[in-house]
């Protein structure tokens, strides 16, 4: 398949059928890209962050790293990654997050919003959407005290991580929202179907 | 209220009200308690780990920090914590964690199975059960490589948590069933309500 382009602060949703990869590209690097997986048959299984880092034992999910859904099915394995730092720790931006960390800026749906409309032609309702497998998402935590901070990624243009579907899914994919995100500078998401 | 008696290996469910305290105690010192909470008025706002540490910006939660919904609503507040030491990242044992982590062991439903059971009554589906807050669970995560680890909990006999309902909420609580949690033996927890 050609690259298909998610407009920036933007996401879309679609169908990747068992053993079709997907390859998310951050075309012109440090953007994020937040990624949600359900079962395409029975949307009540959904991509979970808790069983897949009980599972890793690791919160630096990279290549070889398989994300479960809350049933403890293989949804993706990652079988390329050129950044292997990604975030599965926090839930989408949204017009509350905005309110929260930019209260001086004028408020955005963020991918939250984002993903609702993309997701909603397929039954899924916004209440279902959980933390997300935030591809480039560069969100260090200090080991000693645990605090957390949301850093620009570390991806360059071109950076890609590929995942292989173990079942058929409805995804959804966004190009991030989030000033924090992104070192403040709004960009494009690619991604291909192959 | 009494104090009430969680066994070991075991989970419950119960109505907390607006303005009610939850006091969460470890009698014996080295155990875990899953804890789970749902809007009384509609099941589908429920405990979100990502928007919690999104806010809290640290994984450590203590006195003070707040405990989000998925709508970004307070649910509960802690307000006295003698131990420091909680995990919210990863979802309850399950007869699935038990085949992976514990293959020589009989697998045990556990504290996914346990807090299905006892929330099946209010109306919660096994499929809407997210990520716990897991009081005492000592998880700590090397900041380095990412790389995370269930140790025993460093709660000693009496220790405790408290939080303070900040809508009318269902709960749900266990006494954990996992041998990794708590030192690789099975403690009853206890609770309060005022």
């Amino acid at each position: 398949m050609s690259v298909e382009v998610i407009p920036e602060r933007s996401g879309t949703a679609f169908r990747l059928n068992k053993g079709q990869v997907l390859t998310v590209i951050d075309p012109k690097g440090e953007q994020v890209a937040d990624l949600l997986a359900f079962n395409a048959d029975d949307l009540n299984e959904v991509i979970s962050s808790g069983r897949t880092l009980d599972y890793a034992e690791t919160i630096r999910l990279t290549t070889g790293h398989k994300l479960y859904s809350n049933r403890s099915g293989v949804m993706l394995e990652i079988i390329q990654d050129t950044v292997g730092r990604h975030d599965f720790l926090l839930t989408p931006c949204s017009v509350d997050t905005f309110h929260h960390f930019y209260p001086d800026q004028p408020p955005h749906r963020g991918c939250f919003g984002n993903l609702a409309e993309a997701l909603a032609p397929y039954g899924v309702k916004e209440d279902d959407i959980p933390v997300a497998f935030n591809c480039f998402m560069n969100v260090p935590i200090d080991g000693e005290t645990g605090e957390l901070k949301v850093l620009p990624p570390i991806s360059k243009a071109g950076d890609r991580i590929e995942l292989r579907a173990e079942m058929d899914l409805i995804i959804g994919l966004t190009a991030c929202s989030a000033p924090d995100s992104n070192g403040g500078s709004f960009k494009p998401i690619h991604y291909q179907i192959d």
